[in-house]
Parts: C-alpha cells; sequence; structure tokens
C-alpha cells in the first residue's frame, strides 16, 4: 500500500472533536423528542429502488444512489426519511398504534454536486405524528423546536408558522386564479429578495402591478385560519415565548405536498437562514406507498444545527475532552496504586486514562495538553508510601498532594 | 401505488419497541468507552471500492457491495470499521496523538446469505487503541468489556485471554512446523467439538498421535508469557472479578493478523458462544495503507448482545414506553388547563403526551395501553374549577384525585 488512501468528494470523516458536537445535538433532540413522546424508528440503508423513486419528481430521481446488488435486484441508498416511513407505515399497519409519534435520525445520501455545506452523505432528522388531523399535533412540534434550540444555547431564532389555506385564500382575495404554483414559488423568496423583488419577479411573470398591490394588500390584512390560530394557542400554553415564533403570511414552504399548517425555522444572528422545516402533508403518506393518514412533521437541518454551533462557538465545553485525568505512567514500583486510583475515579464516573507506556514525563505531559486532558495525576513511591497523589491543573500549571481517598471529592468539585 | 413495498431480505426496519433496547445497548456502550477516556470517530457510508477491497482476501471482496457512482467511480459500502480506521489514521496523521483510543459504532454491509442472526446490514462497535504496545492497552479493553456486560445484566460470561506467542511456543515445543495455521484452524474449535473432535481433524489433517498427545500436554502446562501476565494482572487492578477472565490457551481466534494477546468473550447463559473478540495486531494497519502503528482492539458483537438481551429479557424495562403521563382529551373548555399542566409535567423531564382527538374516552384508555403508557390524567370541568387533576394507573385501574401542584411529585415517587 504505497498509495496514501482518500475520503470520496461529499464525504465526511468525523475526528472526535466534531463528533463530541455532533453527539451532543443528537443527544439534545432525542431526549426533548422523548420527553414529548415521541418514539424512536430506524430503516435499512438500502430499499428496493423502486421503493424510492418516482416519488419527488424526476430531479430528486437523478439524485438517488442506485445499483443492482449481487443478486440482480435494484437496490438504492436511503435518499430521504420520508418515504422508508410510509414503507413501515405499509408494512406493520398492525403493530402500530395511532396517532403514531415518531423519530428518525439517520445518514441519506445523494449524488449531487458537493459545495460548502451541502454533502453526498448528511444526517437528516425528523419527528412525525401521523394518523391525527388535530392542530395540537402542530403545536407540539414548535414546542420541541423551542426546547432544542434553547437548549443548544440559540438566542435569536424564529419559528414562522402560515398555512396553505392562507395562502390560497390570498391569492382567491386578489383574483390570481392561473400559476397559483408559480407566484407562491415568487413569494417563498421575500425573505431574501424583499417585497422589491418579489414584485420585479412577478411583473416578469406576467401580473399586473395593480394584482400586485392587491396581493402585498391582503398579505398584510391576512390572519390566521382557524386551525392555524389553534396551532398558536397551543404553542403559548406548552411554554413557548412569543418573541420565538410568529406567523407570517410570507411563508411558502418550496414542496408541492403540504396541505395545512406549514412552519419554517430559521436563525437570525448570523443571518444563515432556514435551519429547518415542515408542515401538514395529509395526502402524501398514500401516495408514497402508506396507508391514508393525514400527517404532519418538522425535519431538523441537523448538518446545519452543527455547523452554527460549530461557528458560533455555541456550546465552548464540548471542545473539551470529556477525559478530566491522566495518570502518568513513570514508575513501574508504583503502577499498581496508578491503576488502582484510576479504578476508583472511573467508579465515580470521572472519566479519566493512564498514560500507557513509561516514556519522559514530558512527553506524557504534552500528551494531556494536546488532547486538552485539565488534571494529571502521579504516583511516585513517596506518594505511595503515605497514600498520597500529586495533582498537576494542566491550565494553571499548579500542583497540589492530597490523600488519596481525598481525591474524588476534590475533582467532583472542580 | 397498488403494490405494497417490501423491505430487502437481510435488512431490518426497527420499529421502537427493538429501538429502544438498541439505543439502551448503545448508551451503555458509549458511557463506559468515555468513561476509559475513548474518543468518538465517524467514517463515510461509501468509500473508493480500492479502499475496502485486496484487504482482507477474496472472500471478504466477494462480500463487498461495489458499484460505479454518477461519476463513474468505483465505490463500496463499509465492509468493516478497521479499514477505513485505518484510513483515518493514515490521512490525519498531525490531527491525532498518540496512543489514540477511539471508539467507533457504524453500520457495515456485506452480500452474504442473510440467515438466523447474520443480515447484510449490521452494527459493528469497535474499540481499538493505536500507537502503544503496552500490555496496559489490554488490560483496558478487559476493563471495558466487564463493565459494559455488567451494566447490561449479562451474569455469566467469560472474557478469556490468550497470546499468539503462547500458542506458536506450545506447537514448537510439540515439534509442529509445518501447517501451523491450518493445526491451529483446528485448536480453534476446541470449546465446540471437545479435545476428541480437535483430536479426530488433526489425524484427518496427517499429524501423528503421538505429536497431538504432546500438543494437549503442551497446552495443559501452558502459563501465560510475560506480556500476558502484565495483561492479566492489571485486569485484576482495574477491579474486574477473577470469575469473569481467565487465561484460556485453546482459544486462537480465527484471523491470521493477531500479533500478540487475543480476547474472545463467550455468554455461558444460554450457551450462545462469542458475543465479541479481538486482540493485537501490530503490522495490520500499515498493511491496510494506514501508518506503521502497534494497534490492538476489540469489537462488540452489537447485534448479538441486543439479541441476547432480548431473548434472555435482561432489560425488562425497557419494554415500557418511557412516556409516563397521557392527558385525555375530552372537554374543549378544559383543553388550556390540560397543556399547561402537560408542559409542567414535561419542564420537569415527566415524559408525557396529550391524545390529539376528542375522541371516545374508551379509544384514548385502549391507546395509552397499547403504546404502555402508565398514567392517564384527566382535567374536566369539575376539576378544573378547583385545580385538580385525577389520575388513573393503567396497571393497577386505580384512580386518584389530586391537586395539579402535586402531580408531579406524585409521578416523581410513582
Amino acid at each position: 500500500m504505497n498509495n496514501k488512501p482518500q475520503t470520496l468528494k461529499g464525504f465526511r470523516d468525523f475526528l472526535p472533536s466534531s463528533m463530541r458536537v455532533r453527539n451532543h445535538v443528537k443527544d439534545v433532540l432525542v431526549s426533548v423528542f422523548q420527553n414529548y413522546g415521541f418514539q424512536p424508528l430506524e430503516t435499512p440503508t438500502l430499499e428496493y429502488a423502486s421503493t424510492l423513486t418516482g416519488k419527488y419528481g424526476e430531479d430528486a430521481d437523478k439524485l438517488v444512489y442506485t445499483f443492482k446488488d449481487k443478486g440482480d435486484r435494484e437496490v438504492g441508498l436511503r435518499y430521504d426519511l420520508t418515504v422508508p416511513a410510509a414503507k413501515v407505515l405499509a408494512i406493520y399497519q398492525n403493530d402500530i398504534s395511532l396517532p403514531f409519534k415518531r423519530y428518525q435520525i439517520q445518514s441519506v445520501w445523494r449524488a449531487d454536486k458537493p459545495q460548502k455545506g451541502r454533502y453526498r452523505e448528511f444526517t437528516q432528522c425528523d419527528i412525525d405524528i401521523y394518523g391525527t388531523s388535530s392542530p395540537l399535533a402542530e403545536a407540539e412540534l414548535v414546542a420541541i423546536i423551542y426546547q432544542v434550540l434553547n437548549k443548544l444555547n440559540f438566542k435569536k431564532f424564529q419559528i414562522k408558522l402560515n398555512s396553505r389555506t392562507v395562502l390560497y385564500q390570498i391569492l382567491e382575495l386578489s383574483g390570481i386564479k392561473d400559476g397559483q404554483s408559480s407566484v407562491l414559488q415568487s413569494l417563498d423568496k421575500f425573505d431574501k429578495i424583499g417585497k422589491e423583488g418579489v414584485t420585479k419577479e412577478l411583473i416578469s411573470k406576467g401580473l399586473e402591478a395593480s394584482t400586485i398591490d392587491t396581493l402585498f394588500k391582503y398579505i398584510k390584512e391576512a390572519q390566521p385560519d382557524e386551525t392555524l390560530k389553534a396551532v398558536l394557542d397551543a404553542v403559548s400554553l406548552l411554554g413557548v415565548p412569543k418573541e420565538f415564533y410568529s406567523f407570517s403570511p410570507t411563508l411558502v414552504r418550496g414542496l408541492d405536498y403540504y396541505t395545512g399548517p406549514i412552519i419554517e425555522t430559521s436563525v437570525e444572528e448570523p443571518k444563515i437562514g432556514s435551519i429547518g422545516g415542515g408542515g401538514r402533508y395529509d395526502t402524501l403518506v398514500k401516495t408514497l406507498g402508506g396507508p391514508d393518514l393525514p400527517a404532519t412533521g418538522y425535519a431538523f437541518g441537523f448538518d446545519r444545527l452543527v455547523d452554527v454551533i460549530e461557528e458560533l462557538n455555541l456550546l465552548p465545553q464540548l471542545k473539551e475532552n470529556n477525559t478530566k485525568v491522566m495518570f502518568a505512567n513513570f514508575d513501574p514500583n508504583t503502577l499498581n496504586d496508578s491503576l488502582k486510583l484510576l479504578q476508583e475515579l472511573r467508579d465515580n464516573s470521572i472519566a479519566s486514562i493512564i498514560y500507557p507506556d513509561n516514556d519522559k514525563l514530558g512527553k506524557q505531559f504534552k500528551y494531556a495538553d494536546a488532547n486538552s486532558i485539565k488534571y494529571v495525576a502521579l504516583i511516585g513511591s513517596d506518594e505511595a508510601k503515605n497514600n498520597l497523589v500529586t495533582v498537576k491543573n494542566m491550565s494553571t500549571g499548579n500542583q497540589e498532594t492530597f490523600k488519596q481517598s481525598e481525591l474524588i471529592n476534590y475533582l467532583s468539585q472542580n
């Protein structure tokens, strides 16, 4: 082996420092999901290609990794989590009691052009509620979004809500009957290009200036419909502070399959845009091969959350190795004492290691430093004789000697 | 979509009840790994096919899922975690300080014939220590195995240790110079087919009966070499009780690449055999395209652990949904009171839900039952007026009415 192996473009190796952030984000998501009664689900990486393709249009189909397996079956790599969940609902109808609240956090693959923030393998994190049309379902989603972002230390974000019903009513009132989808697509860019940009685009699409004026008038006057009002009321009762969510009549969400309330979350500082979205899709599950069930859901942009946390340094404590103590290895005669005390720390859930080789102490200290391990413990012959241990704090350089029996107490407080 | 979608043979959908066990096993593994100073690593699902093949022989190569991606690159699905880790060590040498203790828990894929307990997609869980030849490294592995199995409620298991050095010395002393690998392969079956079976096989391979007698004499008299003795001593100091590990001179471990101490764990009740194995492989990392580093590691049979726990019902509490309370939804006038109290429970980390629809109460109780939710909370107009809540214990059928402010206290104690 002379050629150094390479990682494929669009794919990532996650070294421990990245993994710590990713694991923390995942832990927070899962703990909130479970607290709100969502249940875990996982589906295979490979599915019959026919399960995956022909669902979201030709453009999407081109991005599905498909190939013939060794049994000559046409198979494909999971493209999203919505289609496999619909498959599960179809196959296990008798094992699942409705309403079914499930979360699913798994990798998906898209044979897309890699670019900053866009990968060929990335993590999706979906929560969905199947089998109920109640507005309480959407309210739960919003409450979860708030809880997750709050626990991840996000300070400036906005959960925007609208409803397809409201949007179609606005179009109706404005007298726009043809090309409704195209108008909505332009409106969807409101946040990015502003009222002026949207107007320009609608004029180029052939709308009269007066119609556009009417459109914006009705947008300005728009109120949540009955369902969305019920959602917003419940969101408030579920403890989400007013400043974190709002009715946003220009919110459209790209996909055609939404049938009711829609949700999108954006981070305002820095202006990185959407970090997740969702909404009600009462006809999609059946279209995808599942049973005829109303459904609503939300997808967290997992990789985006991780990127924001790393960029804004929202969780500085994750930079540190969770290993708190390293025992130096410098005297074979006291090794046994070190091992015993090491195990005591571990038994008290203080993550710790022993440097495995009897290398020069300078090298060992360097290793502790490079791995951001806060304390180095030393037991030499003097310490061993008197059941003592010397502890060096690697950030301050301070060194103290304790009774071994006091070490756990000291470390628990520091 | 008229055809019901199907899951590919050898692949699995994990519904919530399985996921709960899998997640618990993973949580236990990770918490022990971290307590012992191991760091997380993850690598991509797809690699260049050339990274994956030509490493473990032709038979293994046939089992690698390979295909041409849309850019006409020959790629393959991760076959194990050892090769990708060697790749990481090669690429990120400057970012990793040695010794490097990493854990990796990810799916791997093998185009193998599916059968009971053998899947085409399954989870591997590897811990490895790169960059040290110290016997403390193996001792750490053994301590971790004990901790994990103990925390998973395993009662009867045995961690067997041997060393390639011991085995080759036994062969040497017995005068066996030719076909050493073949003899070791037969010896490896000692646990399954006994002394008699091994003898039969060795005779069929052309060994003299007297040579076989000598072989078994030396096996009986075998002692750990210096390194293995150091491992065993450290294991004891790291708190592993004597009855859970032993020197086992008939332990061979199939693979050719081991160079020193070897480890295998088996469950004795029920006799399901190996649930994990590993050992020292000081030359393999380089062979696989990584740097020239001594290494030792252990792989937990993740799916086997899960199977044993489910078969022996070792963790009965996991069968229960972690959702503790369901608020019934039967009076629109008191819905707000229910939502407020629901959120209070969640704020106190008591996982709880509200039934989203105003269905018949019987249906709602059935739902709580089907989902093993222990308590159903009811706030009717009488309760709401007096800040009360009625709680029905679904296992006993008992029903009590409390002040709402007392509910959290009650649930925390029950």
